[in-house]
């Protein structure tokens, strides 16, 4: 295996990606040293049951000592908190980057806090499964998906390049963008999807009319695809909603503008138009698929037929 | 293999539905003769490629002479003419249902048309993919899925009983309600998912800030689970929110209600509140899973890592 891309990561915060990252590393080789910290005594004791790394530290200004990349998995709510406990621990040259999904107000967080003599690059590995915490993770989440860097005008070319190519080793494809954009981007992609699939599940919860146990029974319409997302980790989705609040409210004033319209067409029994407009959906999935980044497989590959009952 | 539930059995339509009835039906042998009709000459020809019946027929009514139970799948906008075309050739004593995903449209459309000698009882399997067409269905789409029959208060029990024994036979869990409720209830587990599905994935088309391409390139962050149900059938699916109108429209203005209290949250940054509707959704997605309607496998089970290269 050829030379690690860091030869001390240090990992703060150990959940789904946090995990992710450690055992893709230690995979590859694109880290020597895996340098392990969790807020949580018992999450920080399960990492280390589950070999996740090399060492395990409940302070996190120790766990950044002599790394050479300092990688914040954390709710992006506490990206400043955790910036200004590590700052007087980190060795000058290393790299500092982030997992969040939001990323202005990230490095409105954390830049105040870090020293000169850091790198800070922003990432946001777009990836990620329903489940949370340390058991969550696995060497393959990263593979094919793409990692969003966001470096500040004065960010080192050696230490983005360094950065890049760990990525690049843990399988993702990266792409450069500023911050605001990709705030913008994600939005749309992840934080208003999101939102409307906890906020449908929601008004089934609530219904007088149709019982939660129908809702159940007959998920398979549709309901439950929504269901996924909307059981991913709540901390991380709050400090999302709020942190990226503007390009969120924005995204959502257009889906709600769009529904109306869509609303009128049914009340008013538009046919020809919603037939336009339902079908030109299909295209963009292909260009999903097409690009790397969705299945073919009918239904996602779900199991059907006698796999459900195994599963049962 | 026991006695076919039916001896022979007419197929109106063989798209996803219809293709994995035939498919299912002489796997288990719930049917002998299986009688196929398509409007589309290229369709029933694909049907008779494939061997999914025993014989072809371009006329309606010659697919349903001596049929002992008639399935009806088709859009359904077409339910009617399609009752009115088969109604003089139907043999007295036989069963004639569908598979509409709506139902109190369908018996107002069909009922007029039929005579009183057959027993018509309205049918929805509630499962799919996202793929239409006589080469989408598959023998084990409807497994451990939910059949809804809504019987006429007239229906007669041995016909009733005769039909619940089939959709049994094809892997199927039977209950039973009235068309209204069904209607109510398949708007939320179905409906309404499929609408803001369409509708956010055309609100993405549509943004002039992001591109599509962007768009495609960062689908994993959720986006790209709308796609899916959004690539389906436009025809069907205009079809189907015409004729469930009311229910929809209802359905979509309590969905509508509670994102605008869901946009307040955020726009004036109520996080408790946000935590409280973001962690009651997972013990919905936990009662999915148990009543056996959902995988809990991560993301679906869809495939990660190396596999996502070899569907490329």
């Amino acid at each position: 295996m050829s030379k690690p891309d860091f030869d001390r990561l240090a990992l703060i915060g150990i959940g789904l990606i946090g995990s992710s990252i450690a055992l893709a590393a230690r995979k590859t080789g694109a880290a020597g040293h895996i340098a392990i910290h969790s807020r949580t005594a018992e999450t920080l004791e399960r990492a280390e049951e589950l070999g996740l790394g090399d060492s395990y530290h409940a302070d996190a200004a120790d766990t950044v000592r002599d790394a050479d990349c300092v990688i914040l998995c954390v709710p992006v709510g506490v990206s400043g908190n955790v910036a200004e406990a590590v700052a007087p621990a980190l060795k000058p040259g290393c790299i500092v980057s982030d997992v969040g999904s939001v990323k202005a107000s990230v490095v409105a967080q954390m830049t105040p806090h870090l020293p000169e003599s850091v790198h800070f690059i922003p990432a946001h590995p777009v990836a990620g499964t329903e489940y949370s915490g340390p058991d969550a993770g696995f060497a393959e989440l990263f593979e094919n998906r793409w990692c969003i860097l966001t470096p500040p005008g004065d960010a080192g070319p050696d230490a983005l390049a360094r950065l890049t190519a760990f990525w690049q080793r843990l399988g993702a494809n990266v792409e450069t963008m500023n911050a605001e954009h990709h705030d913008l981007v994600l939005a749309i992609t992840s934080h208003v999807p999101h939102l409307i699939a906890y906020n449908i599940v929601g008004t089934a919860a609530d219904l007088e009319t149709v019982t939660q146990s129908e809702v159940m029974k007959y998920s398979a319409g549709g309901f439950r695809d929504f269901t996924r997302i909307a059981a991913s980790d709540p901390t991380m989705w709050r400090d999302v909603f709020l942190h990226n609040r503007q390009a969120v409210l924005e995204m959502l004033a257009r889906f709600s503008e769009d529904i109306s319209a869509l609303q009128r067409l049914i009340r008013y029994g538009d046919g020809d138009k919603l037939i336009e407009l339902f079908s030109r959906t299909r295209a963009i999935r292909k260009g999903i698929i097409e690009a790397g980044q969705e299945t073919d497989a009918a239904d996602f590959g779900r199991p059907h037929g006698k796999h459900d009952d195994d599963s049962d």
